[in-house]
């Protein structure tokens, strides 16, 4: 009997012109970057190909002062990255950020809200 | 020499099932729909069809427990629609939401990730 939960979704995003320097996706494929060392290897674990992946660093490293992501000088394309210093400091803010914007959904004003929403929506009258 | 300024975007959704209850566009729509007195002239305010708002109105009245905008009971299709009170009350506990999300534009992690961001985009390297 039960449905999905009524759900508050709240997206960050960080432009530099009109590229997303930094959002949900991005952080996440930084995350798995970490998780699985190579760009190749958060590519798999997110579901997506290497070019975009690469894409998604590519870009992410021409919006911030200094490169996010730092591939491995081992002379192989696909050997090896990890987060640089900045990486790792922006990406902390960008997920306290993320989680200061979590902490709406203790408020009244969601609670207020939730409370009008219905579990599901109502079909279309004919 | 000015470019556009680094920029925190924060978007705010509430879902009901798979359908988006209210969230930026409905959200202004609702604005267009008090200041021009009906759908249409909302639609037209906001450079939509009337059938995309009209069925913009149309998710949102089938998300919440009570429907968020009336239209007027004088047979006419697209003759003048307003605000509930359900829909006054909701949606100005939405734009309390997003107040305070946007309050987090003062917070010290936005300042540190907007002093790492570059301008614009650097090109594509060769």
């Amino acid at each position: 009997m039960s449905s999905a939960p009524p759900r508050l979704k709240i997206a960050i995003r960080i432009l530099c012109g009109d590229e997303i320097a930094m959002g949900p996706g991005k952080a996440d494929l930084l995350d798995a970057i970490v998780a699985q060392g190579s760009i190749s290897g958060a590519a798999r674990a997110m579901g997506m190909s290497y070019r975009r992946a690469w894409l998604l660093v590519d870009a992410m490293n021409r919006c911030w002062a200094e490169p996010l992501v730092e591939t491995m000088p081992n002379g192989a394309a696909r050997s090896g990255a990890r987060l640089s210093a900045a990486g790792i400091r922006l990406l902390a803010h960008y997920r306290a950020l993320q989680a200061a914007a979590a902490r709406l959904e203790q408020g009244e004003d969601w609670a207020a809200l939730q409370e009008a929403l219905l579990p599901a929506p109502l079909a279309h009258q004919a």
